[in-house]
């Protein structure tokens, strides 16, 4: 489980990798650290109230209490499961904390203020990340419900998908015209290390190796892999070339898509559960172009459709024999299971958006989130933070 | 084992970076996109078909049938052996399917067209790589005769290597003058991924924790560390200066070595096989350039020859004191089996290098392999793939 | 544990990198092949002689004999402790035997020559570290003294910063004006993956997995997040700019700060301590820029005042409710012990900051340990590696 941690912990450096090499130059060093200031900011913010604020006690069956403020009142040595001690389930969901609201970063790159960004970073956190883990992790409403959600398709990638569109939304269109990718090869680095860190994500939410962990392992690496191929084949054909970047952005979709069920299915189903991901998020993608929603890295497209479709596909394709603290979906006769994972996603996904709508709204009330005109243009590494990504 | 496994497959983005960073600006997509697709494609050809024609049943000694085709008729709790489930040994067999054909991309760089690479990926796993993998892992002809390989000298270096010559044999140098490598601080990434990566290569082989697990562990790093310096020497002394590449170089081609002997021997002669793969890969490929071979990043040289060198000092230094599940070696008086270990290597070199010479040679025949010298010129990134690696 | 060692040793790629990014473009291989021919070097140091002398056996307590040397007469079979064998402990501390010399480039970045480096890079290893090592962790005079040092704070920061400064003052400042950092995103992988090997560092170093080791885990990012977020604040107040490369340096000097503490204070001690780290350390970093001390990358005063920061708050913090192998700090009332702990950490200094500095001298005596100005000037890649980063 500590391994597992440690892989998940890798995956917010993957992700600023990701998101800093699909940016252009000027721009680099802003999204990067949007990324790695998170693990700064969310971990003191977890280890401080979030923890208690998800997992200790109930108010209103939406979020938890106080009393773990500061990790106070935890005793070491009461396991939190029978099979792993609390210190270590503390950590490990931290690190889920920590790269949920960096995924949003990509929405509304290169124009966002640096102070804004922390006061959405802490006001996500409290206002949505938190109760939203709470309700579905924590023993809250969606939990009482007997709502799945194995590694976080609706705690981590519906939600974060929904607030990014949101973030467009309230934010606006870029206003320089963006260059593309700067450094594929960063990309690839990134996409390699959220691969290598989707196995602690997923295999480690089971919190114990048994049979649900090997099987949740297994599918995590086919539905990245059906997905990517699926993505390829697609821009291949519509668009002319075979792109590194699409077989990229595939498997990162594959993988988000597969989290909510990985151990809930069959490695059969995963291989569906794959192609769904690539194909739907392709579209996806193409209806946002369509649409001109600036989302510029395409965290709607890729986590908040992916984790949904996820989310569905759970409902369809879980299975008791795969696990038997699971459920079994409608293919297998239990159709309510099916409808009560649409309505938590449903629901997860309007409030984020809501929420994080008004939520930039108050806070440019109080600091402007986004850049000047003239900054956008310079680049906000050198508007932002002073700096240049390479000499 | 899920851990190692994950270290595995962090190995084939290494070797991505590891390519491309020895390749020029315009070729810089191309190559670690062929290790990428295989990442995607490998794994949907191992779920499919690919571990059942590997590890289920057997037909004539050569190859598995498809019983477990599509994963079918596994159940999840038969554990694969005493130790570990048959999902986890899936997952772990699937690693070294994907990197293997990665493998050898190094030697045709900057020249093959990208349809054509996926249908010899395709073919060479079912041709060379399933067969191979069968022989002498999953209970066929080369492992009834008592063949060792611990964790891949010749299922996977010694082949990758010979398959790697074949190409260039079939495909001819590149016209196009190479430059060099565009960053070696990307060749170094790679090189320390796979570094890292390689300790669940040849550790994880045990498929679990023992004292040969931890042999084989400080093994691996001991032979990494004994060739690098060897090869950073060498090049000191001839060429006048001491290369970074080098000792980068050096330490793969000491960890391709030890690979088959990891398990097998004891860290003195780990120490032993080291020196002896800095020496014997810095000359086999000094050797090509001077016959004008254009293995472009030495896959013949380091994998090819490394593994054999692995191979047959294994037959020397194998002792059942290490390993009683393995073999005494020449020098503790078995000569059957050195001579066994040789005549295998020599089989499967031979094999590989023929079948991908004539499966080239088919390919050639549906689509053509190699760019035309206007695409070679202009660079792959742009031709093949529509993209540049650099803004 | 394995897994933990091989985390370890990704640590030192990361140095390189981390390094690699801060230095200029014509100093890029010069300072991360520092680090990669430790690997190479210590790893054949270690087993050959460095093991024996750190942990065999006894001489007047200050370091061990020669009769492991070459791993000589060390039976597998015999654990090392009740939990791992003693392959594996060999292979965990060989990693920290690499990394600690590397850290030590940093300091004297673009102004010395290879085989000078070489040659400083043994002898240190032999006259500083192996010494250190056996005194304090291999039973030597300090461990029956009773000072404690969970993951090297002496052992490894103390010393390594210490030696910085020395190498420095013998050295003397650039000659060349530096650029500045020449790729803000290859520091940021570079300490991407120091924070993701940390874990194996710190965590590793309880040697089993209990409570001391989770609540080690959970202090070295609580420590981490919270020196970076204050060296944020501190660089954005003085500095101006919310400064990435300011949040980067801060977490590293919250690691090095916990590495000693980590097993032995609770979670909220670790967020003291990581305030410290950041608060102590940034104006360390001033101090020295104010005396013109050309410590290039900050070696002194991240991982000396860091370490010596650890040991100090350990001597406070500490508590046996905690671990109760430890000790109680002087904030439970032992103020002995945390007397003990300053006196060890300034005898480590002195030994470490006096030998360097003779060493140095020694080896001035026999190969000139400072390039030519021409040399400093047209860049060290090229003069004493005869190769380019990029091209």
């Amino acid at each position: 489980m500590l391994l597992a941690t440690s892989l998940v912990m890798l995956m917010t450096p993957g992700l600023a990798f990701f998101y800093g090499g699909l940016v252009g130059r000027k721009n680099v060093l802003t999204i990067m650290m949007q990324s790695f200031v998170s693990m700064g900011i969310t971990t003191i913010l977890w280890v401080t109230v979030g923890f208690s604020l998800c997992f200790s006690g109930d108010v209103g069956g939406i979020v938890g209490n106080l009393d773990n403020a500061f990790l106070m009142g935890i005793d070491l040595n009461t396991p939190f499961t029978a099979d792993i001690p609390v210190f270590v389930f503390i950590a490990y969901q931290m690190m889920f904390a920590v790269i949920t609201p960096a995924l949003i970063t990509g929405a509304f790159a290169n124009r966002v203020r640096f102070p804004a960004y922390l006061a959405f970073l802490v006001a996500w956190l409290l206002m949505v990340y938190f109760p939203m883990v709470h309700m579905i992790w924590g023993g809250g409403i969606l939990a009482q419900w007997g709502v799945l959600d194995f590694a976080g398709g609706i705690a981590v990638h519906a939600i974060a998908g929904m607030a990014a569109l949101a973030s467009v939304f309230f934010i606006g269109a870029r206003k320089d015209k963006p260059t593309g990718p700067h450094s594929i090869p960063l990309v690839a680095l990134g996409t390699g290390l959220l691969w290598f860190g989707w196995y602690g994500f997923n295999a480690g939410s089971e919190l114990r190796v048994d049979e649900v962990t090997v099987t949740a392992f297994l599918n995590t690496d086919i539905a990245a892999s059906f997905a990517a191929i699926t993505w390829l084949v697609l821009s291949w054909t519509l668009e002319k070339k075979p792109k590194f970047l699409g077989l990229l952005t595939g498997a990162v979709a594959g993988l988000a898509t597969i989290t909510p069920a990985a151990g809930f299915v069959t490695p059969q189903a995963a291989m569906v559960i794959g192609m769904l991901a690539g194909l739907v998020c392709y579209f996806a993608v193409a209806l946002k172009n369509k649409r001109h929603w600036d989302d510029a890295l395409d965290v709607w497209g890729v986590h908040g459709v992916g984790g949904t479709v996820g989310v569905v596909s759970l409902g369809l394709f879980a299975s008791l024999e795969v696990n038997s603290a699971g459920s079994n979906g409608l293919l297998y006769g239990d159709a309510g299971f099916f409808i009560l994972e649409v309505v938590a996603v449903v629901i997860a996904s309007v409030y984020a958006f809501v929420f994080t709508y008004l939520m930039l709204h108050v806070i440019n009330m109080f600091t402007r989130v986004r850049v000047s005109d003239e900054d956008e243009i310079s680049g906000l590494d050198g508007s932002e933070h002073g700096e240049e990504a390479y000499l």
